[in-house]
């Protein structure tokens, strides 16, 4: 079975949201029952279930995206999401779309770093209105986080 | 609307051209009034039309391209471009392809580097003999670029 | 002609294979007579025979996955592979699929570096049970490669 097209516009459409800091379309990504986990390999290799970002309805995203606005304080930097090819792991109900990815940090007046490097182990809904995430597992390839993970991945 | 493959095809094939520093393969994908502009990302935000090169037609960036074999002096270095997946953004005249990247500059005797991460902004026209970029704007995410920029992205 | 998406899943999936530690899902992916090349881009251009890597067969490969577990020391590591989008070079007989990659080095107690930049060049075999690869050559970008070359690319 190959990627179909709109899982992969969903997928990089997503990404792309985050990198304009356009909150408001990367939530309009998800279905309302949505749940979102930022972990490790290490972890998930594990099995050990305190991650780094844990939203199990679309509101705790909401709340989430609120905080970045309103409280924290953190120095101004946006991603850039670099995606590999988007490739299905499994079948059935334990069908995964699986997306490599390297992010990098841009701040105004420092070079631009690599962030991070993980990918994406998404499921999705169907709606007559197009598709949603319903399950994001964002996973991390390092332990070793150097800044405060203030906007989501 | 899912991204065509002959398009898909083009945006990765012209990257490639430059990776392989085969600058005509790369002149080969503009029609003959293409324009082609690298900006940043905090420049077209603030709407400011000075980039780092303007390009209104085709025989501009064929001097361009004259100017790196003949008059430029810089140090021998390529690039290899890693695209994201291209996704579509607005509709009718107003349509992207908009394509992420991360440039990295390979020198012989130095260990490769990061150059670039930005997106490019694509408008393409389809012609009996294949598809080719009408419009490019290239989008570099950092003002700071800390080599000659001598090769297009 | 576009790239078939059992051809892209392949590519994928086996780039996840090596990144997951999971050889033997590595090896599933290439015919019994496959040859597998390691080279860097200079090499390759001036057509000197020798590279860093090169298996005539499938054997040769599973002898080389062996000496990973058993023989060699190295600091514990594995890659996260970011494919770029895959496009067809040439035609007929000479078709290939080009695949530019960046491969990033992951450790337990340092921060993730980039590794690697190059691309897959592959011909693949098509087969009642699927497709696999019958020729992949890995040509790095940089002639400077620091660190043991353990895992396969």
């Amino acid at each position: 079975m190959s990627v179909p097209s709109t899982v992969a516009s969903l997928i990089q459409a997503n990404a792309a949201a985050l990198d304009a800091l356009d909150f408001d379309g990367w939530l309009a990504g998800f279905t309302e029952y949505a749940q979102y986990h930022i972990t490790t390999a290490e972890n998930q290799r594990q099995g050990l279930p305190l991650g780094l970002l844990h939203a199990l309805t679309k509101d705790q995203l909401r709340d989430r995206i609120a905080s970045i606005s309103t409280v924290n304080v953190y120095e101004p930097h946006r991603y850039r999401h670099v995606l590999s090819q988007t490739w299905i792991k499994g079948q059935g109900l334990e069908m995964q779309f699986i997306t490599p990815f390297a992010v990098y940090r841009i701040t105004e007046t420092k070079p631009t770093i690599l962030f991070a490097t993980g990918e994406y182990q998404d499921r999705v809904e169907y709606a007559h209105d197009g598709v949603r995430f319903m399950h994001r597992t964002v996973v991390l390839d390092n332990d070793i986080i150097d800044t405060l993970l203030a906007i989501p991945l």
